[in-house]
């Protein structure tokens, strides 16, 4: 089974990152870049099992360790 | 106009990053995991214009700034 989980930052807190990715966008000649917000992407390969126990599992994986959910949100995906 | 762009890496790619996210979800009680795969995801707003243009120019950017195309892989999204 296979699950996808996306981390970004709420809305309101800072980026450099992604600020840093848009500015260089500019120097690089793409003036058309308005805001860049960076976040992460993690692609998990899960044991076989019920889904909805899955999708659990994994909200709680997020809230322990991939996402810090005073800053992020996350959104997870099973793909089945 | 919104953008959305994964950025991973290529199989066969080591990913110690994914690997110690693994690593961590053993320990803290998720056995169920098997693979774990860490990305980038970027979210873009462009000024309006044309689709097939901006599709070609995100494109253009992943190549020259976003994604290390000798080790990634990366998706573009455009959603209007």
């Amino acid at each position: 089974m296979k699950a996808r989980v996306h981390v970004t930052l709420k809305n309101g807190v800072l980026d450099p990152q992604g600020k840093a990715i848009g500015d260089a966008l500019h120097r690089l000649g793409f003036p058309e870049v308005e805001e860049v917000r960076q976040g992460k992407f993690i692609e998990l390969d899960l044991t076989d099992g019920d889904p909805a126990t899955a999708k659990a599992r994994l909200d709680e994986m997020c809230r322990k360790l991939l996402a810090n959910t005073v800053i992020e949100n996350y959104r997870v995906e099973l793909l089945g």
